[in-house]
């Protein structure tokens, strides 16, 4: 860690000097970079369930909230629940938009593009006799994800599809989803 | 559509006659398993942003519910945020830990096991030298995600076994991470 006192600077809300602290700390020390997040769900009934978002490890050290952060998912009643939450495919969108937004805006930051605003729409298909077994040759996930992005900046549109580009790439949320990540499930 | 009254009948919270009509018709009818789910999402600040989920479209019609689902995603102080929210990463698990919960459930119920509790804990490794571009060669998202189920019931191991393994590969949204989904982004 550098002794010397850093100047706060926001670009789009992003202190660029601690950001580039960090990448230099994580180059120096791979250790550092070494995060583990978790969450713990409860089932609460049918299409109904509780996730609860507390702490994580990262940067060296764990990391505890203030509050943790809860989130009730459950099932429209076409899908047999009771609308108690949004479900689960979107939450997942939810996820996916908040993390190549947050790429972006950070690259952004890094490379003095000032931006305004970002909106975003994400939008999937899913064919439910995937999830249902109706049909074993088809998918149960989405077939692919689009996300359309208005984005409000003075920069050309050569470079807002490069920052495209990298939040495609570096976000860890889109990174995860594109590249086929293992889940392992076990009884305890 | 059948016209017959059908019989309510409750199994871990799940209407299994319902389910059953609905696999009959989506059997019958496949353009009633398309589903299209919509998200959109406002950048606020930094690492700050904020999802809507209202809309879906599926059934052969749109859904539209009471009231919007709307989740305020930041990131920690050591991830250069505010903690306003949990961060997209933490949302990818809960999506997943409601996915693979409410499959499972669903299941169990079509196959008449019944389910007292279910409790299940999410976890995963993430290099952030992916996510800021220290090193091309390290994966940007999760290495892979663990989920740790403790299931109450009277069904043996077995059985809830071959049910975790139903849930993983019929989960849209574990079968979305684990498949390598395409995301398309554009400009507009």
């Amino acid at each position: 860690m550098s002794t010397k006192p850093i100047q706060k600077e926001l670009i789009n809300g992003v202190d660029v000097p601690q950001l580039t602290q960090i990448i230099d700390d994580l180059t120096q020390n791979p250790n550092l970079a070494q995060f583990h997040f978790c969450a713990k769900n409860n089932w609460v009934s049918g299409g109904e369930n509780q996730t609860t978002v507390n702490e994580f490890y990262g940067g060296g050290k764990k990391h505890v909230r203030s509050k943790p952060f809860v989130f009730t998912k459950d099932e429209p009643p076409t899908l047999l629940g009771h609308d108690n939450g949004a479900n689960p495919v979107e939450y997942a969108l939810t996820a996916l938009a908040g993390c190549v937004t947050t790429t972006l805006v950070y690259y952004a930051s890094a490379m003095n593009v000032k931006i305004n605003k970002i909106e975003s729409t994400l939008e999937g298909d899913i064919d439910l006799r995937g999830l249902l077994n109706i049909d074993d040759g088809i998918k149960a996930g989405y077939k692919s994800i689009d996300i359309k992005l208005k984005i409000d900046s003075n920069a050309s549109a050569e470079v807002l599809e490069k920052l495209m580009a990298i939040a495609k790439k570096h976000s860890p949320v889109a990174n995860t989803i594109t590249n086929g990540t293992p889940i392992n499930l076990s009884l305890v």
